[in-house]
């Protein structure tokens, strides 16, 4: 039988105040107030809890270095959030280890406690397509080491998040579909447990309404891949009554759809207009270049690492968590036709 | 004054042995004949060396983590280079962090530095473009940290490489686009103190020479960015005497070079073939598709880590550094005429 170990957040948690707190009156940190050090003393006193020492030690020892980790490195939209991520740390003397989960819980956890070993100052994460427990972020938490999430966060973990406006930036792009003349637009979707699949559908499916459009489940297909989309839209196109457009959850699958219904013989925009969601590089070099949900990825990797750098340092009035919402722009392009 | 610290390496050249031997004879390794133990200690008592007991111990300690520092994680041929690490390390029960430089020197040490704090089991480098020094790299091998060069290496340094074979990639799609009529062929060439840099500019002499072409210095232009092509490329084609084709020291600068060319009205590959290097994601999505020499960056990333893993657990029969050259392929696609 386990026996349940008392924990700072524990002490926090009765006291009624911040993991931080309770760790700094521990640590006789002068911003804590002496009466605050003595309630805490008493509670832990009563409440039979020891610190670890060592890991007490190797909390105080900055390395100044962050842990990130991105579902795939090498990630079209990531690419542009890992350089706002490096000019803002390097700005701030940090150093950052990039890991990648390559979508895996079990690699996301690996790579935790590799952070964990390198003991990083704090840990920026975007979480994995599989992961669907949290255990080993709020063990980060536990620890005392500030987590902030960028793009793929969960509502469970109560923690600072930097996070796009999918929805509204999915509205936009099908709305601007419609106005165009666009009748029968397909959405291609990624799997609907991450937060910002599910929320681009409802985007979609929002501005279909609000035009009057019937929502037509066979026109809404799981397809997140360039090679998904090889396959999916041949199928799509061979329908008798093929769309008229085509909004996919991010831009590779985008190109995968351009390349496809080009190789079909139809014209784009003219007989199908195609919508991206990321704005990277390859939707500037693509024939006809892509229309798409600019994201934003810089000043995400910025804002999240800057948030993080401000949590480390203890530098925010209060401990609640802040969730910072990113705007998207819609980047009007050659692949769908002009108002 | 600094005194000079004995170090095992000294040992290890005074009896010559590899200083794998050295370390294990002081931690008594059964793997080491009572023989050689005794001459290593015999000498070390001479020597007046004393091994670092805390180095040793965490030296003793496996962590399981490879460190991998690349100039641009966001670079197309990174990009695979890390597919291929990533497989290889996870298939070995390793986890990976990686680092960029960001072409600069001091970010070079800076990452190392992280990599030892971190206690890495071995260390994976592509040389960034601001570095010419290599004190940093020799200090690792001093710590008998093993490391592995890939793709930019340097001379000084005696250690495990994995390299492209940049001279006959380039002279291969050199002589290529000769054999299908080019005659003026322009080179946009990379930092010349980067061997590979150095090496794919003499296969693109070598390939005009071997074919009677004069090599003209006017053509061989220092270009090695998408934004640098742009610029470059309106100069270039704007002469009297254009090029009729353009070999470009990487993707991206092919990309910008493909662009330009298009906007100003001419006509690829009839008016001017372009050949890039790289064979990265972007070379399948442009119009038209781009001819390029393909450097196998998986297979390279693979290669690396495998001689990484088996130098970290001493499974060569040699302690010699080996190179391996990983050949590269002309990949003919439509920006270059046909034969």
């Amino acid at each position: 039988m386990k026996i349940h170990q008392i924990t700072i957040k524990d002490v926090a948690r009765e006291l009624g105040v911040s993991i931080s707190t309770v760790s700094r009156a521990l640590k006789d940190h002068p911003d804590i107030s002496p009466q605050t050090k003595q309630m805490v003393r008493d509670l832990v006193e009563k409440m039979k809890y020891k610190p670890n020492a060592i890991a007490l030690s190797l909390r105080n020892r900055r390395t100044n270095i962050l842990g990130v980790i991105v579902p795939e490195i090498v990630h079209h939209f990531f690419s542009s959030v890992i350089s706002g991520i490096d000019e803002a740390a390097v700005a701030a003397g940090y150093n950052v280890m990039f890991f990648q989960s390559n979508e895996s819980y079990e690699r996301e956890i690996m790579n935790i406690q590799s952070i964990i070993n390198s003991r990083a100052d704090g840990v920026l994460i975007s979480l994995a397509k599989g992961t669907k427990k949290f255990n080993h972020i709020k063990q980060l938490l536990d620890d005392n080491i500030p987590v902030v999430f960028f793009d793929r966060a969960c509502d469970e973990i109560e923690t600072d998040k930097v996070i796009v406006d999918d929805f509204e930036g999915a509205f936009n792009a099908v709305d601007y579909l419609i106005k165009t003349g666009c009748r029968r637009i397909a959405h291609y979707a990624g799997p609907q447990h991450l937060q910002i699949s599910y929320l681009r559908k409802r985007g979609y499916i929002s501005a279909l309404e609000k035009n009057g459009l019937h929502v037509e489940d066979d026109l809404i297909i799981p397809c997140d891949s360039y090679e998904g989309a090889l396959e999916v839209t041949r199928i799509l196109m061979g329908r008798s009554k093929p769309p008229d457009a085509i909004f996919t959850v991010n831009d590779m699958t985008a190109v995968g759809t351009l390349n496809t219904i080009k190789a079909m013989g139809f014209k784009v925009p003219d007989e199908v207009s195609i919508v991206g969601f990321t704005d990277g590089l390859v939707s500037s070099v693509t024939d006809p270049l892509l229309t798409t949900v600019s994201q934003h990825g810089f000043e995400i990797g910025k804002k999240a690492t800057e948030i993080l750098i401000k949590r480390i340092n203890e530098e925010f009035d209060s401990p609640k968590p802040i969730t910072e919402v990113v705007k998207t722009d819609l980047v009007i392009r050659n692949s769908t036709r002009k108002l």
